[in-house]
Order: C-alpha cells, then sequence, then structure tokens
C-alpha cells in the first residue's frame, strides 16, 4: 500500500502528465455527455419522486468530487436507474412525496451512503460488496427494470398511482385506470415507440446510409434529446398543459445551493438500512463498469480508492440538493466511446451541465412527464434479461434458486427485502453445499503413482486400506460429515486397518474439523485402526503443527498419497512395480 | 437407505436378539443410573423453574420412547443442566414461575421441540446442526455453566433473586444479600464443599485404599444421594423448614400424569425460536456423547434416526408433565460404564423412577433446596472451561473470536443472542476467511514435473508466463477477488504473455465465479494476453463444459500444469529436461 498524498487523489497521479491533447478528447466527450445527460437527470429524478432540478444538482458536484477522489479515467457518475428506486422507496417509508420532509430525506440518504462509503474505502473493505452473488445482482437489476418500467406508466397514463411493490403498482394503476388522459397517452405512447426504434431500428438504418459508427451512435444517444424538444415544442404549441398534461413546469434557474442533510436521530436509524443497501448495490454497478472500461485500456483501479471517490460524490449530492449517485453505465460508456481520457471529461461535464442548470431550464418549462416517462421506460427494460433464469438453471440449480428467489422476492415484497433474502439464500446454499462435500474412495492406477477414485477408474485397492479424498477444506459445516462418513465406513467392513485422508484439496482445517479429526482419531484408536494424513498443504499443516494433533496421531503424516500406500500396503506390489 | 421398519425402530433390531446376559447386565446399570437420578433430576427440576416431580416425569416416558426409536445402546435421555437453563429462560419470559401457565408453556416447549427435531430426522435434515461450530457450543457451554451456577447461588444463600443475563442475576442477589439465611447458607456451604470433596478428593482416595475402579466410580456418582440424605435427616431432625430453609415440599406421589401442552398460536409463535434452538443444541449434545460411546463399541450411530429418537423423547415428555429433554453426558456415560448393553437398561431405569414417583416421594419432603442447588453448582462448573480461549488463540484467531463472542454475549445478552450471535459471527468470519483465498504464483521445480510457490522454493519461471494456483473454491464471496487480482498482476508488468490458473485446490466454481471467469477472459483477450487453466477437477469440468466459457476460453485447458508449462513456455528446457 502506497501512503503517498496520490494514493487518496488520483487527480494528483493524472493531473501532473494533462496535455494539450487529452484536453481537446475530453472536451468532445463531455459536450457529448452532457446533452445526453440534460434528459437523463430530469427523467431520474421524476423516478426518484424529487423535483427535476435534483437530477441535474446530483449531477455537478458529484462528477467534480469523483474527478478529484475516483481512480477510473471514464466513469461517468451521477443519478442512474436503479439508484433511483431504491431512493424512492426508501425516502417514501418516511416522507411524502412532494414535500420538503421528502427532499431532506434524500440528501440525508445521500450523506448516509457518502459516509458508509467512505468508511469501507478507509478501512480497505470493499471485498464486502462480494456477499452480492452475481445472480443475485442479476436477478435484482432485472426485477428492478421490471418495477421501474412499471412505475412509469402512471406518468405514460397520465393517472395517479402508487406502490412499491408489482402488486400494489398494478392494483393502484387498475383502481385509477378512469382517469387516462388521451393526450398524455398520446404524448407518451409515442415517445415510448420513437425511443425504441431509435434503440432498435435507428442505428442500423444510419450504418446502412454510410454514417460512420460514431455518428450513428451520438445520433442514437441523442434520440431522448430529440423526444424532448418535440413534445416540449407540441405542448407548447397547442396549450396542452391545459389539457391535463402533466408538465415539469418552473425549475429554479440556479447553480446547485448548499443544502444540509438531515441530522435527526430517528430519519438516520430509519434510512441507515437503505443507505448501506444503496452503498452497496451502487458500488457493484460502479466498479462492474469502470473495471470494465480500464482493461480496455490496460488501466488499473483500485477498489478501495473506488469506494473513497464514491464516498465523496455522495457526500457531494447531499450538501448541493442532488440525492444518491453512483457510476452509471449508459454514460460511463458514452463518455468512453466519445474518448474522454481522464476525469477531466467528468468535469468539464459538470461545467456543461452548471450551465444547463442557470441558462437551459426555463426551456424544459412545457416538457411533458411522459416524455421523461418513456425514456425510462425504454432505459430501463434493457436491463431486463431474464435469459439469466435459463442460463443459472443450466448451469447450478443453487444459482438458480437465488435468481428466481430474488426476481420473485424483489416484484412481490420490494426491492430490500428482495436482495436481502438473496444474499442470505445464496449464502446459505453455498454452507449447505459445502456440508456435504464430495469424498472421493481412491486407489493406485496402475502403473502410475496416482491416485483415482475407485468408482470411476480401473485402479488398485487393498481390503486392509481405506483411502479418502475429501474434495473441499474442513471446517465446522462439514466436520461432523466427516466423523459420520468415516464411523460409516469403518464399522460396515471389519477388514480396514488403516484410513488414509488424502488432503489435496483441503484448503483449510479449522478449529471444529480439528476436534472432529481428533474424536475420529480417539474412535479409530478405540477399534485399532490408524489414521493417516497425505498431500497436507503447507499452511494447513503449519497450524496442525501448532496443536498435539499430530503428536497424538494414531498413524503417520505421509507427503504423498504413493508414499502412504507404498508404507502401508500389504498387498503384492505388482500393480505398483508395472 | 433401508426402508425396512428397523429403519424407524431400532428395536426390532436389537430386541431379537436380547437374551439373559444383556437383561443381567441392563438390570444393574439401570439400578446405578436410577440411584444417581433421582435427585439430579429434582435439581434440573428446580434449575427450569419448575416443581421437582417434573424432573422424575421427564425422566420416564422419554427414556422409555428413546429405547424404542433411538439407535444409541447406552444414550441415557433425560432433563440436562443445559436444556433446563434454556427452558427457564424461554418459559421465563412468557409465564409467572410457579403458575400453571409456566407448567403449561414448558410442556410446550417440549412438544414444539419433539415436533421439530421429529421433523429434522423425517426430512433427514439432522447436518443442519452443523452450523453450531465447535467454539460455539464450547463457549456458549461454558457461558452456561457460569450462568446456572450463578443462578443457584440465591438457593444455597436462601434469597429471592431473579435475571436470565450475568448482570441481572448479580444485581438481583447484592439487593437482597440482607436477607440471607444463615442456615441455609451453612447446609448449602457443606454441600457444596462435601460434593467438590467427592468429586476431587474421594476417588483417588478410595483408589489408594484399595477399591475397585468401578467401586470407586459409583461412591463417587452416589455423593449427591449421600448429600441429600444427610441434608434431608438434618432438617427433619432439627426441624431447620420452620427456621426460614427452603424445602421440596410436597410431591405428588403418582405416575406421571397425562398432561396437554398448549395449541396457543401467540404461545406457539412465542416459543418456537427458543424450542429450536433447545432442539439444536440438545441434538448436538446427544449426538456427541452417543458417538464417542458407540464408537468405543465399534457401533454405529444413525443420526437422522437419533433426531426422531430424540424428538419422541421430548414429544413423550410433552405429554407426561415433564419438559424438554435430551441425552445428557454424565448420566450416558454412568449408564455405560456400568455395563449397559442395550436401550432396555433405559428402560429398566424408567421403571426405576416410577418406583420411585409412587413409593419415594415423600421422603424428600424436607430436602432443602440448598442440596439441590449445590448438586447442579457442582456439576455445572465442570463444563466450565475456559483453557477454550487459549487453544483456539494458539490454533486461529476466527476460531477464537467466535468463542470469545458467544461467551461474553451469553453472559451479558443471555442465551439465545449469545448463540445466535455465535452462528452469524461463526459463518460470517468462514465466509471472509474464503473471500481472501491463498493464491500462489508457481513455478517448476527443477528436474521434477512439480510447481511450488515462487516464494517459497526455488523453481524455474517465465516472463512470459504467469502461473497462478488458487487454494479456494471459486464462488460469489471470492469471484471479484480474482477478478482484482489478475488486473493487478497483468497491469503492473507487460511482459506476461499467458496467465496460467492451476486448479488442482478448486473444489467448485459457481455462477459468479464462471461470470468473473468470463470477464477475466474478456480483458486478456483485450490485452492479448493468453488465459489457460491447469488440473481441472473432473466435477467442475463437467459443469463448465456445460457453458461456452471453454469455446470462448482464449487459451486451453491442460491436463496438468507440466503440459501447460511445456506448450506455452519458451524459456530453455533445460530446467525441465534435468
Amino acid at each position: 500500500m502506497r501512503l503517498s498524498p496520490a494514493r487518496y487523489l488520483p487527480v494528483l497521479d493524472w493531473g501532473r502528465r494533462y496535455d494539450r491533447g487529452a484536453l481537446s478528447n475530453d472536451l468532445i466527450a463531455a459536450v457529448i455527455v452532457t446533452i445526453m445527460l440534460i434528459p437523463q437527470s430530469l427523467a431520474y429524478a421524476l423516478l426518484a419522486g424529487l423535483p427535476p432540478e435534483a437530477g441535474i444538482y446530483a449531477s455537478i458536484a458529484p462528477i467534480l468530487l469523483y474527478a478529484v477522489f475516483g481512480t477510473s479515467r471514464a466513469l461517468a457518475v451521477g443519478p442512474v436507474a436503479v439508484v433511483s428506486l431504491l431512493t424512492a422507496s426508501a425516502v417514501g417509508q418516511v416522507a411524502e412525496q412532494g414535500t420538503a420532509g421528502y427532499a431532506v430525506a434524500a440528501l440525508t440518504l445521500a450523506g448516509l451512503s457518502g459516509a458508509f462509503l467512505l468508511l469501507l474505502g478507509v478501512f480497505r473493505l470493499g471485498f464486502l460488496a462480494n456477499f452480492l452473488s452475481h445472480p443475485v445482482i442479476a436477478g435484482f437489476i432485472t426485477a428492478s427494470g421490471i418495477l421501474i418500467a412499471t412505475s412509469q406508466l402512471k406518468h405514460i397514463l397520465g393517472v395517479e398511482a402508487h406502490g412499491h411493490t408489482l402488486i400494489e403498482m398494478v392494483g393502484s394503476l387498475l383502481a385509477h385506470i378512469g382517469q387516462i388522459n388521451p393526450i398524455t397517452v398520446i404524448i407518451g405512447g409515442a415517445a415510448t415507440a420513437f425511443l425504441f426504434w431509435v434503440r432498435r431500428g435507428l442505428k442500423p438504418l444510419l450504418r446502412r446510409m454510410g454514417a460512420g459508427p460514431l455518428l450513428a451512435d451520438v445520433a442514437t444517444k441523442a434520440g431522448p434529446v430529440a423526444a424532448v424538444v418535440v413534445t416540449t415544442l407540441a405542448v407548447w404549441a397547442f396549450g396542452l398543459a391545459e389539457r391535463g398534461v402533466d408538465i415539469v413546469g418552473e425549475v429554479p434557474q440556479a447553480l446547485p445551493p448548499l443544502t444540509l442533510p438531515g441530522f435527526a436521530p430517528d430519519l438516520i436509524r430509519q434510512l441507515a438500512i437503505p443507505a448501506i443497501l444503496i452503498s452497496i448495490i451502487g458500488f457493484v454497478e460502479s466498479i462492474s463498469v469502470a473495471q470494465t472500461l480500464a482493461a480496455k485500456k490496460r488501466q488499473r483501479i483500485d477498489p478501495d480508492q473506488e469506494l473513497i471517490g464514491l464516498g465523496a460524490a455522495n457526500l457531494g449530492a447531499a450538501f448541493t440538493g442532488g440525492y444518491p449517485v453512483t457510476g452509471g453505465f449508459a454514460r460511463s460508456v458514452v463518455n468512453f466511446d466519445a474518448g474522454a481520457e481522464t476525469p477531466a471529461a467528468g468535469a468539464f461535464t459538470a461545467i456543461g451541465l452548471a450551465f444547463a442548470a442557470v441558462a437551459l431550464t426555463p426551456l424544459v418549462y412545457y416538457l411533458p412527464n411522459a416524455t421523461l416517462a418513456a425514456t425510462i421506460v425504454v432505459a430501463v427494460l434493457s436491463l431486463v434479461d431474464l435469459s439469466i433464469l435459463r442460463r443459472t438453471w443450466d448451469y447450478s440449480r443453487a444459482d438458480f434458486a437465488a435468481v428466481a428467489a430474488t426476481i420473485l422476492l424483489t416484484l412481490a415484497l420490494g426491492v430490500e427485502i428482495g436482495v436481502g433474502s438473496g444474499v442470505i439464500l445464496s449464502i446459505a446454499l453455498h454452507l449447505i453445499k459445502t456440508s456435504k462435500p464430495h469424498v472421493a474412495e481412491v486407489g493406485l492406477v496402475p502403473g502410475s503413482h496416482h491416485f483415482r477414485n475407485i468408482d470411476r477408474h480401473d485402479v488398485a485397492t487393498d481390503p486392509a486400506i481405506l483411502s479418502l479424498r475429501i474434495d473441499e477444506s474442513l471446517y465446522f459445516v462439514n466436520a461432523r460429515f466427516l466423523e459420520d462418513l468415516i464411523q460409516d465406513r469403518v464399522t460396515d467392513g471389519c477388514a480396514v486397518r488403516h484410513v488414509i485422508l488424502m488432503c489435496s484439496a483441503v484448503n483449510e482445517i479449522d478449529f471444529s474439523a480439528l476436534e472432529s479429526l481428533e474424536a475420529v482419531n480417539e474412535r479409530l484408536r478405540d477399534m485399532r485402526i490408524g489414521l493417516h494424513l497425505s498431500e497436507v498443504k503447507g499452511p494447513v499443516m503449519d497450524r496442525l503443527k501448532t496443536t498435539h494433533f499430530i503428536d497424538h496421531l494414531n498413524g503417520q503424516v505421509f507427503l504423498s498419497q504413493y508414499d502412504a500406500w507404498r508404507a502401508l500396503s500389504t498387498a503384492p506390489p505388482s500393480n505398483a512395480a508395472e
């Protein structure tokens, strides 16, 4: 670990080598990302239940802070879909949407999340995020995509509806179906259809028409901007706001304000668990993107420093009118593809958004919420990937169970219970799997020094010797399994005089397993049967040597299984000598 | 699995071969155990907060039922210290001691525990008990011993006191210290001192005087009976009960009554978690004793059938005025040492106790509670073993942490939180350990086909090849670790052209790890570096073949690390040819 300032301030590293070429690349990337971010920020704020400016504010200070503290060259930090949904779910439980308390709760959530990420980073605890298995993450993202898309239907239909689970949402939509606003439906439906077409059909079309890949890509990403411009103009020109179409309305024309998160102990207690969840899910999303992009340029990401960068970004959001943020997939890829070389591109994007906040906000007054909802629906449906169910089913039933439980419980009971259950289930299934490890009885492959499973290979055995290869570390969850197994094997046939445990795949023996081995040793001694070990790994043997187990062992420790066999077998050596 | 009736009724197996020799041995053992059990049963009932007869009733039907369904030849089932403490703690939370509700709650606890054990047995889920690691059990037993001994001080001092944690108990004792009854203190103190002497000093003395080991042992075990007789006579002769010495008093002179546990949903909800805890702890205690004794005679215990035996015993306790029971260590060892050959010894013990319940209960009217408390204190202090702290400290800090946390939390916050925290901590520490597995960079040992850690051995390496041996199964908790590790190793030095993962100790690759390997594969391809695997185990390879990973692998799978080295190394082959 380097303890130089550059360890905690990566900006000192890349900033020193910054030159004109990098500057121009970063500027171009910033312009492209800024254009894409304006509608996206407004839309995600809508999803989080916050006023539209919160989305823009959440993209300014956080980006700047990440540029100073983060290690990824291309990561773009700001509001993202899943974190916005988690924010809506958490804040909705402590305050009424639209109230001042709601905004303060969102700031508090960002502050808690920032503090938690910073703590994890400073204490280098980033590995805790690994407790979220890939199946749980995949299941959660898919279920979240479905939840988010459903939650936006109310804006596209122009009705009031609430709820944090799929059943609540659908029920509420059906209950309000009579209030549908036809003009809103037309705007929302057209925007959705247009954006789907842009995503699926425009790029191939442009490529066929001879456009370069970058141009086709930029045009595709600009689709939401086009939808925003056209529908805003339509609402303004035809006075649709007076005919019941919900619009964004007044957005303060100002730089991000200085704000304070809440410090009430009660509020902090209520938001602590959601903040931890948001931090970990945000971190997992961010680090995956950052590592994928860094690998393409053979750069290095420091996960613990990433926690500090994201922590600083979230604290920044908490004090400048934002809400929880993380490194987003879509915007980071655009940033990377547009040629961003350093975090300075992010800083320029922040300047662009600050300009938008000051100068462009009056232009979105007539922007219909239905258009924003359409951009969200189209974006999140690309997250929905039910093929994970089939892929895990094919590979492993335990992983399938984790995915299926996470999806079902997230949809039925909400995001927090869904992810929590997924994590607990995947840990439980793993422990249960290791509680009954694969144990092979092995024999000597004729003409070699190798030992293989007697059920799979034609090998030499000796009725007086039971050789067991244990394919798992020995620890408390499977310690008794070994006791039972040996007890089972040596009481049935009485010819066994020696038991050899082949430990080539035993990476650890914990205290429980040590006591089980001692018990096995005692029992075998009572039966006048020897207990021997072979191929014990160095670190495992080092630890066993600190105990009296080896001294009391009713047998020997052999370097290799072949040595053990040679020393103990009384069978004719014909096979081994072949 | 045999599906014959003998599978579920082991009595059919041993009953068929029962003969006169076994009968006489079983009868002798039964007489010895009965004498020992009478004071013990009364004492444990006192500990559980129940009337004295409950302890005797809990030893009759349960023993008979275990004789029919259990697989151990020597296990003696009945009330034990730790389960009595757990009963007092659980039942004390739903009813006032001394009320009818308290007794019904104890019956209900036994009924729930019996039902839970039966379910575990029928579904063969006995392995779930393994989630209690040895350090957690040892810490729990030690802390329980301290709690139990402290809880009995009130009887020895003759004061009123309450509490379920050490602090509560000591505080309550200090608050009532003024009420001390001097005569009770003399009886309790003398009985305690006598029993300690019997345990420590009597046996060596008798042996020195020429007594046989069995006689010395029986005399030692009869110590509590002697203390009971002498103090009872003293209370009766000197009329001490009128001078404030608490006595057992009236005990119904009858066979066990038929009783019904409570079926109120509220009661069941409150007792469900304690019942599960009691079941698992009781099962762990019982199976350890049963296996140790069975091994001495090369007999076999079926853990799942043991669950059924213990479940039947607890259901028996629930319907005959008892409370939760399990196979006790002390009584089983006495039974075994006295020569019990079959579960019939248990049945004869039950008959002996039934006789005691009918004929002998008037004799214990003047028995002082202080004497019973003394027998408990002396018995449980032998459970306290603080050396476990030093032993685990020497062996592994993680195991030490689990022991220390279990002891401290059990003493400070009570038995349920103590055990629960111990289990969670030991699982978390195990997962954290496997989250940063040992990975060795290996090189070729000159003159052999073996590969060893380059940091420990003088081995041949090739700057273009990075060979990593991963000493752990790859699963979600450490999947990202591998990604980071490889990313870290191949960005620093650019000479690496091939990465070889040596998988001899990888017992599993789960879906998360598969996706991480796919990501590693992608990134290495972007860097034009090959990814190869060697020594992949059969079951792991079978599973990988169900995916496209092997097809897309940016390298090859080699049977052995040596094959990989030979195929990829461009270094002069001098070392390998030596």
